[in-house]
């Protein structure tokens, strides 16, 4: 590999991680601003959105450059593909980080749905997927990308449990429906994060082992 | 252009129409299956997901072997590198037409929730959208992709009102909450369908002009 190709890598690694870190801090403030019903936190979360979007565009510029540039093949092209397909994953992660601090905005107001206590524990494992899914990726380690596929079951698990005791509290108070309704969207776009991490995560196996594991994760489970 | 390199992007736009092809039957039996309660066609376009992803893998198999052969500049490496994004919006749509159809084999059993006929002219208007978005990427036609992305308001516009009345149909009657519930999953999938071919045409306006238009949307309405 050249030096000035190596340079070109190491940027373009800090501006993905840099923008991963803007996508983290988002849905961070959208899950807390939603325990704490902080209806200024959802609207940073909307407006800080835009940042991401640009952070997507330069860094799917600097894939474009380094590949005009440098016309990089097998190893080098397989990475810059995967950085163009994670930059996709973390624009989503941050829109639906948008969805969730919009749906929080909705709960924060009367009348008020209690807030079910394992958003916490589903929002720190989601979190902890993303971390672990990128610290994978940066460090092409594919034991960190299995511990990320696997760990998507829990926060499966924690989905259908909190959606479960929404169902009930919609079922017993009809006044309670649309903030519920609210809480399922901001629930569900939680478990589509954790989806966008396990993506990534398989990205880095197929990276590594030159293998399409995204569509057999069977062979990771165990 | 070379004349091999020609032939080979002729291929890669036929298999990626191909994925496409099977992309659009899923959604549209999806979308059949849940206003007709069908609970057969819903495990067919289960089972039939397999095959998108792998064609979804072909075709991006195909963009890196172009990208390695050739070693293409500007606009055919703009072009490929617009494949490898509409083949993730494609699959990423063949998973929601699975999700509607896991959500309508629940509504196609008892308890019996009104299927809203709003959700015809939805389902009509977001398969519109996908297949404008495709010519327009075949024939990068930017007057096709802008008239796409301006209809996704009137997507944005039943969603809503679709919601409002399952709202309405929560409050009224607590047995149905669950089926509700899953018309609203259904419902809320088809406009991220649409939000998908948003997503294609705005690469096809970013292809031809060169502007990533995706995050600027409002340069195209008018």
């Amino acid at each position: 590999m050249s030096k000035h190709l190596d340079v070109d890598l190491e940027r373009l690694h800090r501006s993905l991680l840099r923008m991963a870190g803007y996508v983290e801090d988002a849905v961070v403030t959208a899950a807390t601003a939603l325990r704490s019903r902080d209806p200024e936190a959802c609207a940073r979360v909307v407006t800080g959105d835009a940042d991401i979007d640009r952070l997507e565009n330069e860094v799917q510029d600097e894939c474009l450059k380094i590949l005009a540039l440098h016309q990089p093949v097998a190893v080098v092209l397989r990475r810059i593909s995967a950085v163009l397909m994670i930059t996709t994953d973390l624009e989503r992660i941050g829109d639906l980080a948008v969805g969730i601090a919009e749906r929080a905005a909705v709960v924060s107001r009367p009348p008020y749905v209690p807030i079910p206590e394992a958003i916490e524990g589903m929002t720190r494992r989601t979190l902890e997927m993303l971390r672990a899914s990128l610290d994978a990726f940066v460090n092409l380690d594919t034991t960190t990308a299995a511990r990320v596929i696997r760990a998507d079951d829990d926060v499966d698990h924690d989905n259908a449990q909190i959606i479960n005791g929404l169902v009930e509290r919609m079922q017993a108070d009809p006044a309670l429906v649309e903030p519920a309704l609210s809480l399922f969207t901001a629930v569900r776009n939680l478990e589509r994060i954790a989806d966008h991490a396990t993506n990534i995560a398989e990205d880095v196996i197929y990276l590594v082992n030159g293998e399409m594991v995204r569509h057999h994760p069977e062979a990771l489970k165990g």
